[in-house]
């Protein structure tokens, strides 16, 4: 079949590799139809992982059952289903709590795998025309009968719905309070519209790409410019000075500056000083524990110089790491299905997958308007 | 009347002071018969803060009530009562949430106040024979008829035992889970006790002061001595490998290392080290936003080198913070009432009020044996 | 001044009573602008409850502080203010954790107070002039300046907007969920805009009036007709044979059935049926302990015939009472102020004092079209 | 091998059936070494039940792996395990929410399976000397080394100590608080050590057998004895009042009054009464939608007469059903092999299986001192 690989730094290629198949009686196999590029997967593309070469990349997957195993009960050959990017076995300590993100069987030695994706276990992604999908029954979201109509809002199921939801479930939203998310990427803007659909009262989204504060704006958040002055000030100004109520880390830790100066702890400071007084932080942009790339000699080693006595004087509150995403994907399915959450606002591209290569081009360099790519694989 | 009054870094002394009185038709006044010299009051004693000359100390206070105000309705001359170290409205947006450690009226620019303590508003400590306490109804926890029997534990519900489960909150503990208290003081002695008390599984408590530690195993916790080798192999080691469940934070800024240098991010780091996977930990040593006298440039600033990238890929939670005493103090005093719990354990000396400077001398040398000082100005 | 007093069965009158004056230094004065009539009153209205003759009713009230006492520290004069129905201390043990409905202080002998309410302390209503509010700061809800101009909106929070969200709080309503809510009342309609403004996917509402039916519909909820089929087997057809996740009762002990039988279990047997195992069940209609007037034995002692056995099987969660209004007051007003929540679209007539009797008349007789009266007393 | 099976009405036997045999690549074949007699199996005894003739009866077991199918992954020939008594898929939309006692898989059109009992699908029970097992790496516990010194104790994670537990759980206890169980049978007596383990400051236990009311004593609970007086009455004496903050459903249906009348509201409406306003209350204690042989015509219906006006007047909680075994069972799993619970404190007898016939007799006469039978197929 014919799949993007890695092939070293800012060099992925459609090659024809080997099809999958059944290796477990718990697996099945799915015809991608469509596969998201996520911004998580240039810092492969970069570089700056140890990812393998010829690996498959791509772990936003949606399709069409095509085989399963003896042992997959519920699931069926036919069936639309959208797929966590991350992998789960739900048995484990930490499934059958629901922390689907840090399985301990699926990635032995390390807690969470995923399809696609450096040090996250053997597994190929879905940039590709089918995928191997194991203990199908646990991983598969089987969709309701408009799932190709609605096709690219579903596929946002797989990850940055989730992922933007749990930013806002991580940072404690109630409904009639004010948020404040920094960044305005793909999952900034999906957790501001996580907390919109909550209820917030008022959503704040700080960035400085003119295109992504549109969008913002353009699904009822306040859009603040960091370009424009001091994030934090405008932040305290449209709160009455106080601080919003919840905040949300959507950028990680390669953070930028408005003169383009990395700083793994700006928007983590900038946070403590948005969020009011016994408020909550919710963390999902993505920090490492080692960066030997890193701007600085703290961040080689994955450390901060974090505003910490600030952060306890407040009473703060800090939830973190990846998204368990079968916490959410289903009740977040019916919102689509009720047509009360349409995620593929962001969606800027549907490409078929020969175009992937130049795609990550035009994505890596952040160009005005590539918002989200959708890859089309078997569609 | 007599009373406990700084008068400069490491000089405090007994003196005549007015009398307070009624202020404020919602006041009350009370005559201290037990008020606890606390682990905070030694950062006014040792100089490192802007406490004015002058203020009488002593946040841990209970004592008999003597007068009331016209607008006090069910507090009444004669009732005993244990008062919360924080001073609380009861109406304001947070009190009424229940955040009265961060209330916003009674310290008007800041969130929080407190009986004799830098920066938490004008109110005199109860380290003397008489003190007033504002919004008496709101403020006065109403103690049983066994008061004075048990008063020891009792006075304890104004600020180390509440705080003490602050921690175990804060953490998150959960029945038949594991803990790991980093601080065997008074507060992480009563964070183990407490988590003890929530149904822990398993508790281990890291010191290296052996009356401290000899105090940790007496109360059914297991003690590691980080003198003995790394606290964070050894948690792994009692852990299966795995980290404990949850983790409390009970030294703050000021940690040392056995070899007495300070490290304000020792303890943090090593939390996030010893605590599990989706693990939580709790706050509640104080860590201070700026500290002039800190011992490295980030510390000045209250920043610390924080293992962020490590604690976001194990998916931590962190809760920091003042704790709300009357969030605990009425279902801590059940406990006591019914015999259930006895937090009087850490309590070396009772001494009357005279003897408190000496007191303050020896504590603050953390001499072999004084866990915990009882004043008795009016008993 | 001129207030609107109970003076037998099916009698209002607008009378001169005393003004309210200040009685304790707690205490407020405010200028009633809005009052509304809720469906509550009408039970008193009808003679089914022990009101005394004389008293002033009306307990949904907002208007302008004109005097405050001595110990009132935050409300001030001229500040615009809404009045939660229950009066509260805000320190006995109920209040202290949120409980107000349920005060210890303010009905000695009893668990909660209100304005002009039967059984529910020597509390004059706000169907006047002028009101007494007790426990000033504890009680009002300050405004901010657009109060005038959302006057109809904040008028809401009083009651029935925060009495609607009750019920989808107790049932648990969470994102994504189906609702369905028995009742389209005021309360009901506003429990199935609450529900939404949470995020449900689906809610359903059911009910017989085409008027209700119409708003129901008109705020995105899916309208049942209880007079066109059996109420359970719609709301099962509507949710894949499986139930709704959660219901809120909304109707309360006088239910009727379609042919004009009272029935006061009727809505929680439908509600068992019609919430799926495991689901959610949030009780705000009213039930009553002793009903002489009921329709059969069961109901004259306050039992139901409840489908205990079903219930049990299902796993099925049920939470009841009054609302505890300052639990969610602020949160909803900031949605209205934001522009989020516009709960006045129940409001049907906008009367001045002197029309009240004629008002609880038509509104009694659930004439067409009367949906929800706000009178302007000194407007 | 040699099973014990239901024959008709108060006739169980033992007889060779066909070994069990593996069914599906996810089940596992276990010894049963250890397999108790539930309160529950005397439903099925008496003939209550529609249980069909030649069942396997057994639900509580434990004991060791003998073979495992291609799809099981992590539990292993040779593991010790203790199984709940749910059987789980661990994947349908129930029990990825932890709701395992739902499960939509294992017995279709209806919501939960179990080990052999009525109506909960086609499996065989436990007591027996082989057991197949579903799902199982999903349903099997595996215990630590110390399982067979421990034996006794872990067998209770089946079900038993889960369920008293979840008593509590579904009351809503906390630390602090008072708790009144109804009942002092095998869960009973587990609910009120559940309470104690997590902290409750009171727990009142009401019953009338003095063997049970001794070991609830010994426990560390209050012992009221309801032929003494009216329970409720004693249970407001030890509160205050007031009533309990928590209160226990832990008889069912079959309640009888001392007369030995059966009144199936008899406790529910004592729970109502018992409880304090705002309270919450868990029934664990079993409730039939229909009763054919039920002792009145609503009993019949599966309907009681329920005391739901004071129930909202107060405004209490109420969850009920089946416990999900798993949500617990590794946590108090946790307890036992820490030292810190030892639910085996309930056994009176350990036997063979060929005495089960005979205890299920005595068991079912409540002969003195019969309080828990332990039977050992295979040990």
């Amino acid at each position: 079949m014919k799949a993007l690989i890695y092939n070293g730094p800012r060099d992925v290629r459609i090659k024809d590799v080997p099809d999958p198949r059944l290796e477990r009686p718990t697996d099945a196999l799915v015809r991608i139809t469509s596969t998201n590029i996520c911004g998580s997967d240039l810092h492969m593309y970069e570089g700056r992982t140890n990812v393998e070469k010829g690996k498959v990349l791509g772990h936003e997957n949606l399709g069409q059952v095509v085989e399963v195993g003896d042992a997959v009960d519920c699931v069926k050959v036919g069936d639309w289903v959208c797929l966590p990017f991350n992998i789960a076995c739900g048995f484990c300590r930490n499934c059958e709590r629901g922390l689907t993100g840090f399985c301990l069987t699926v990635n032995p030695g390390s807690a969470g795998g995923a399809y696609g994706y450096a040090e996250m276990g053997p597994y190929q992604g879905g940039q590709a025309e089918y995928l191997r999908v194991p203990y199908a029954d646990f991983n598969c979201l089987v969709l309701p009968p408009d799932a190709q109509e609605k096709e690219a809002d579903y596929v946002m199921l797989a990850d940055i719905f989730p992922t933007g939801w749990h930013a806002t479930e991580l940072a404690g939203v109630r409904p009639g309070e004010s948020v404040v998310v920094y960044g305005a990427g793909p999952v900034g803007l999906l957790a501001a519209y996580s907390a919109t659909i909550r209820g917030a009262a008022k959503v704040i989204v700080v960035d400085r790409h003119p295109d992504r504060l549109a969008l913002a704006e353009k699904i009822g958040a306040i859009p603040v410019d960091d370009t424009k002055g001091s994030p934090v000030e405008q932040v305290l100004e449209l709160t009455g000075g106080e601080g919003a109520d919840r905040g949300c880390e959507c950028v990680g830790w390669q953070a930028h500056d408005p003169h383009g100066h990395e700083h793994p702890n700006m928007t983590m400071n900038n946070l403590v000083r948005s969020v009011r007084a016994t408020g909550g932080i919710g963390v999902v942009g993505v920090f490492v524990p080692q960066d030997p790339k890193g701007p600085d000699k703290l961040g080689k080693h994955g450390q901060i110089a974090f505003d910490f006595g600030r952060y306890f004087q407040k009473g703060l509150q800090m939830a973190s790491g990846q998204c368990n995403v079968k916490a959410y994907n289903r009740q977040l399915g019916s919102l689509i299905h009720a047509g009360k959450a349409k995620p593929s606002f962001i969606v800027s591209h549907h490409l078929p997958l020969h175009d992937a290569p130049d795609a990550y081009r035009h994505f890596d360099a952040r160009e005005e308007g590539w918002t989200k790519v959708i890859l089309r694989p078997a569609a």
